[in-house]
């Protein structure tokens, strides 16, 4: 039978300018995988394991800057999408869940493949709906087509998110012998775009206050690539002479003078000597920082007023000092405060930065030059060699610290992801993977061995992957814990926190068609370096192998050098 | 530093006779992680996958019959969780996941590994909890101790159930130098045992409901091993010939006069001829049936009485004609009844299904042994060998279809294990990795390519699975697609359904140490089967190669032969 309550979606979907559908197979969703495959204008993927292929659907997402659909059956299927959802409301990506269901009558009835699905995600969707399972009045319709507008439009509102669409479906679901999927005319309900302004009165406040500090600090959290803002931002700096901090997740580690090695400088063991970096305004931006050292530090000394722009309705008062909060898009932020403020010349505070800054980088470089081989010094050759205009990917744990001490500071259009909503380590591989589905540019991911088999099943399919490279550093288990005061010396360590897995990639590598490459030192890995980022039929994985205690000395005796 | 009220729950939780945690490792859960490790009652494994852990916990607490404890760290981690919880839920096994969480004042604040946990299991746990962050004032002490308690409790009653407690955690997490954790006396709140009993004017309106009907009927949906209850049924069958119809996952199949053949008899194709089968009297025991064609059966003739007996406070009215919903054991009511009703003759309702059920176990065993080689022919062979006093987990999708169909009639003491409470393909080798874990006894799991490669990180840690035997039923899809009428016409039907899957399980197997088998054909299979089961240092997989087409032709033609 042919549900056209069901086709419609797909058209209201694809009206909207959705290009793309991640599906997992059933047959209770037949309905809805077979409107979307049939559409032209949505290109559809077919991913087994819905946990990774929710964050595979996040990683076309993040490239496309727009919804994309995820589709799957009935009961349990829909819960393994959970991890990606919070990931994605945390993270800001429009992400829309189409879950067949069965109608509400067969709920908790012992029933095959019957959950409660309605409002499953609780608070990790902007929004949550159930379709009419009975579409005969066409008030019902009206309904279905209204709340698929609704969803597709809070998806894409700022802050952008993930949304629930629940979809009861009776039997049958096959269209018969003959019968043919068409697509009508479907009414579209277009939100028009507005922005939020900030009045002139309520303006001149800003400017007079930024008159009033001489210390001034500008520090950018996770932020999508965006010229505009780097421009306006570099204006700003430029005409000001205001420091700028860059979290590697930042993607403005490409501003002329920003400061990169804000975690290596403000090392929390001599916080009481680094009064003299502490802005009297604080102006942050975006989202989550890596540097738990920055934030430390910022909270140890308040600033006067702290400004927080941010292009969406939550609070983020992580620092605990928040004065003002300001919900208008930071390129829009910063391109009227630079017409709107006096030049001034570089004050002392900001020589200090940068200086410091400056001097960090050469003993950051030098320093791991000049260590033994480890992770530490094989992510920084990784990262030099990386392309410009590629994409690095970072997996949470080690990966994304490692980068952010070495930074990007000398890369053209190198754009940076990485899983900060939640931190964590379930999707880095299928987020990468769809990044790599999405768009032509080289995907890099930096990985460990802990995120890397845990979505392993994101490689399970049969696309094409050859614009895909992964650089996994394996110490056969969570290296981290001997990096933080407290595990290493708890009885029973290695099995509780370090969890030893035995594991390498060789196998995985076969399995899915990967080139595989390995190294245990300096030399090898220079070798292989020299290929590694070329174009190539396949993807490519480098696995570094290191000790975890090694590892863990190194960083030591990286930090001493900053706290002595 | 030592959280006296964080070792309190694992002291609590060994006082009520838990064994086992199931811990997957981080930081913020190192207190939980620390207490239940060190305390001398619990067993503790450590799992690197949460979805995995989850069904492994639950592979154990189905064992144990008891609550077994889950630990996470913070953030999305306890997502991942929620697959095995919705599917414990509807099974009615006992878990209690302990998730580790930043205090409250954290939530959304854009800092690391943090999201709602709160209630994040919505209506598929029986309980939910938030412990006190702060326990310096002795009612938190208090608070926390009876939620613990409570929790247990609540998590042991019928029907058991998982339950979620919260626990936010301020640093420091660890011990310092020195600190050693102890525990101390705990208050335990023993929940004293009671059961619902019937009053004896009630029992006789049952006893006379029964008397006033011929043709009744018994049939056992999923249900734990249970040697009394075989006992009382086998009674009761005996002196009133009342035919008892038992799926496989009733555990009931080597009941002497076991009706085992109803999905084969059945047939929807001829429903109509089938009238002479319908009961009068139907009563049904426990949780979910695996037979569609059973269930269409008795929902087209319903009964004119229809008892359901079942340990729970959950309607169960999936046939659409219940009339009498008892909640008691069914062991209880079955031994009462035996003894309250007068002995019959056989009837010839009773002799109809004996005679139809003893023809179609002939008619099943000389089809398959004289048919193709395929998933069905092998499915057979295998369960033929099947040793007496081990476990055999079925996955599902086909695997469980075709053990259904085969039944076990003749094995001794072969405990049936299913995830049929959501019927996911997502933790069936989790399952069957607990029960190894738990237990002494053989565990043979029969799964398909999809459910098997889902869940491989159930094998990813370093316990020994001796004793698991896996037969893999590799068609490189969604085999199920093609049995099933509808998705084999619709255009894309390979890549939407069957998600035509390449991988083997050959390097799966090296990687985690199992002794790998492959076949092709009756011939090889035989020979492996020939030690297969025999005990051994490591897990094994024989993995049987088959042809979708071949199977869904053979399947026809099976059927076919059940409704000509």
């Amino acid at each position: 039978m042919i549900l056209s309550h069901i086709n419609d979606i797909a058209a209201v979907c694809a009206g909207h300018g959705i290009k793309t559908a991640v599906i997992s197979p059933g047959s209770r969703s037949a309905p809805l995988t077979l409107a979307f495959d049939q559409h032209p204008g949505i290109d559809v993927k077919v991913i087994g394991d819905e946990r990774s292929a929710a964050f595979i659907a996040l990683g076309i997402a993040q490239q496309q800057r727009k919804t994309v659909v995820l589709i799957c059956t009935s009961g349990s299927a829909v819960y393994n999408y959970a991890p990606a959802i919070a990931e994605a409301y945390y993270q800001e990506i429009p992400l829309m869940v189409l879950s067949a269901d069965r109608p509400p009558e067969w709920t908790n009835q012992y029933d095959g493949q019957t959950i409660q699905q309605s409002g499953i995600f609780g608070k990790h969707v902007k929004g949550t709906y159930d379709l009419p399972v009975d579409v005969s009045h066409k008030d019902a319709m009206w309904h279905s087509n209204r709340t698929i507008n609704e969803a597709i439009n809070l998806s894409e509102s700022a802050p952008h998110g993930p949304v629930h669409i629940n979809v009861p479906l009776r039997e049958p679901f096959y269209p018969g012998m003959g019968e043919k999927i068409t697509f009508g005319q479907v009414r579209l309900i277009r939100q028009v775009d507005s922005a939020q302004t900030i009045t002139e009165n309520r303006w001149q406040e800003l400017v007079q206050l930024w008159g009033a500090y001489q210390k001034r600090l500008i520090v950018i959290g996770q932020s999508e690539m965006d010229a505009d803002l780097s421009k306006s931002l570099n204006s700003l700096a430029v005409k000001t002479g205001t420091p700028v901090i860059t979290d590697i997740i930042s993607n403005q580690q490409s501003l002329p003078d920003a400061i990169v090695n804000q975690d290596a400088i403000l090392q929390s063991g001599r916080l009481e000597a680094l009064a003299r970096f502490s802005p009297e305004l604080l102006i942050t931006v975006g989202k989550s920082l890596i540097s738990k050292n920055l934030k430390l530090f910022l909270r140890k000394f308040p600033p006067k007023s702290h400004w927080h722009i941010h292009h969406s309705d939550r609070i983020n008062d992580t620092l605990q000092n928040l004065t003002h909060w300001v919900q208008i898009p930071a390129n829009a932020f910063f391109s009227r405060l630079e017409k709107s403020v006096n030049s001034s010349v570089t004050s002392n505070f900001t020589n200090n930065w940068q200086a410091t800054d400056g001097e960090a980088g050469s003993i950051v470089s030098k320093f791991i030059e000049n260590t033994d081989f480890g992770e530490f010094q094989a992510c920084y050759y990784c990262l030099k060699a990386l392309p410009d205009n590629s994409q690095l990917h970072l997996a949470n744990s080690m990966a994304v610290r490692y980068a952010n001490l070495i930074g990007l500071k000398d890369k053209k259009n190198v754009m940076v992801f990485a899983n900060r909503g939640t931190s964590g380590i379930d999707g880095s591989n299928g987020t990468a993977v769809g990044a790599t589905l999405a768009q032509q540019s080289l995907v890099t991911l930096l990985t460990g061995d802990m995120a890397f088999f845990y979505d392993r099943n994101a490689f399970w399919h049969n696309y094409n992957l050859s614009n895909l490279r992964i650089i996994l550093l394996n110490n056969h288990g969570g290296g981290i814990f001997r990096m933080i005061n407290g595990p290493t010396n708890q009885p029973s360590y290695e099995k509780l926190f370090e969890t030893e897995q035995p594991l390498n990639a060789e196998n995985t590598a076969k399995d899915h068609g990967f080139e595989y490459y390995s190294c245990n030192d300096l030399d090898e890995l220079k070798t292989h370096l020299k290929n590694f980022y070329t174009t190539g039929e396949k993807p490519k994985i480098l696995e570094v192998f290191s000790d975890s205690k090694e590892n863990a000395r190194i960083m030591k005796s990286f930090k001493e050098m900053f706290t002595s």
